[in-house]
């Protein structure tokens, strides 16, 4: 296989609870990636940040001396705290192998439109539960939607709207011209409006496989690779038709979809995001953290082709 | 002049006690700074972290539901924080001034010596205050180092060691090279030591300071400017004495360091800092904020020269 650029997506899941749990988690995912660099092969590096940033925002809610912590704020906290631990991991790992590459962090702003439908019907729930009461205050005084989330109470929710662009493009391109690792887009990048010249913070999520999909477009990549819990994409799943599928177009894949296979807000997504990228003629694959150097080789996971 | 390449070094005082402060007060940062740059000069901005790392720890620690969080990691997040409001500013006000540069926060380790005689004697105050009897349980249970702070308690003491270099120096070469701005080493940089092959984050305090005089040798930068409240260095600073120094070589800045001029903790660090800076040949300023224009000039502040 001739060098290659890869766009690796990693979940916020796969990093733990714990800062310790994240330290220990992040050293395996370093190997993985490491190993795809010593093959002679290019990595930007793109992250979740799901439990990561609701821990975040929950330590500023329940802490009585510090001030309101807005989203977009604790989406910057979580990419500078994930970040820090991937690249030093990578970064160590580089070290014992007797590389000399360098690894950056970026923080990341992700350029969303203010007109996506998603903002008229938020449905991403952050941060904590709360009973009914004082969730409507909630809603009174600061204005948040808050809907009934899993039986389980009530939960802010916030619009989950499209990537556009990657406000940090040329900052990436820069640093891979000259062969440096980069982590960016963590959590899907800080949500950020245009408002005439100005930028500014939204508090939104944006799904971080459309932004790794976004960011493989960007830097034009040759595969995008989204790593997840499973080995596989899955018809039927969980019956006991299930079938693992391991080369798929993007037609077939949309046929399946129709047919109802895939769950919204877990499968679903990543596919959306592999069969837009698919669709530029480039390869996106599917596959588990587990065997990650496999699934960069197209020799595990769900292979996704125009 | 012709074009210079500028560190400049901002107090975390500097950016206020909320996200709503901090957003606010970075316009004026950027303005300035996006100044210098239009003018043709090159900016890398390092900052200080202290009242908002100090927040971000107080809120993991306040929170009863999130678990411990080391305080590299909290560091980590104060970069994330600052970062991206510096970032997002900078870009705001170049982009109204029609410039199409890219600005980049990295995530940035500084390495330091596990030998340094600051390990030994914790100095630097972190989080919040205690009781003698919770400092003491505190000590017995995470073996931390409490002391007596200003008569207002007990806090958590963290050595304070030199920064020996910058992790991710490579990574703001290129990023200069292809005349991007640069933010780095926020809060002083994560403090990590060598460990093997391995660098591991400690609980230590880089002085941000240091850590700009270190980036400007390490960037070959021609002017260290460090902003801080006030225009001047002092002599006999608050006394019916005191004397604004304007030029002033480094021969000098010692004696008046000997003849104990200057607060440690305070004006000391940041005259030590541009000493050292100074001895390489370069010019190093103290001077405010709120004329930073003509501190990058050399038209208002301490001067300071070999």
């Amino acid at each position: 296989m001739p060098m290659s650029r890869f766009v690796v997506s990693l979940g916020g899941n796969a990093l733990g609870k714990t800062a310790e749990e994240q330290q220990q988690l992040v050293a395996f995912v370093a190997e993985q990636i490491v190993t795809l660099i010593e093959e002679g092969h290019e990595v930007v590096l793109a992250h979740g940040n799901g439990p990561q940033v609701g821990m975040i925002q929950l330590a500023f809610t329940e802490s009585k001396s510090t001030p309101d912590m807005p989203f977009p704020e604790c989406g910057a906290m979580s990419q500078g705290y994930i970040g820090y631990h991937l690249q030093n991991a990578i970064g160590n790992e580089l070290k014992k192998r007797g590389s000399l590459k360098s690894v950056a962090t970026i923080v990341t702003q992700v350029i969303v439109d203010e007109h996506d439908p998603a903002f008229s019907n938020p449905t991403k729930p952050i941060g904590a539960f709360y009973s009914k009461e004082v969730a409507d205050s909630i809603h009174k005084e600061h204005g948040f939607t808050m809907k009934e989330d899993s039986n389980r109470g009530y939960r802010r929710v916030v619009p989950s709207p499209m990537p556009i662009d990657v406000k940090e493009k040329m900052i990436i391109k820069s640093l891979l011209k000259d062969h440096h690792v980069v982590i960016t887009v963590g959590g899907g990048g800080i949500p950020v409006v245009k408002n005439g010249n100005r930028l500014d913070g939204v508090a939104a999520v944006i799904d971080k496989d459309n932004a790794s999909a976004k960011l493989a477009e960007i830097v034009d990549a040759d595969e995008l690779v989204i790593l997840t819990a499973v080995d596989n994409v899955y018809l039927n799943f969980g019956t006991p038709q299930e079938k693992a599928l391991d080369h798929i177009t993007v037609d077939e894949l949309q046929k399946y979809i129709d047919e109802g296979h895939f769950a919204e807000g877990s499968m679903l997504p990543k596919i959306k995001a592999c069969m837009a990228f698919a669709k530029t003629g480039k390869t996106a694959v599917i596959g588990s953290l587990q065997n990650a150097k496999d699934a960069f080789m197209q020799k595990s996971g769900t292979i996704i082709t125009q």
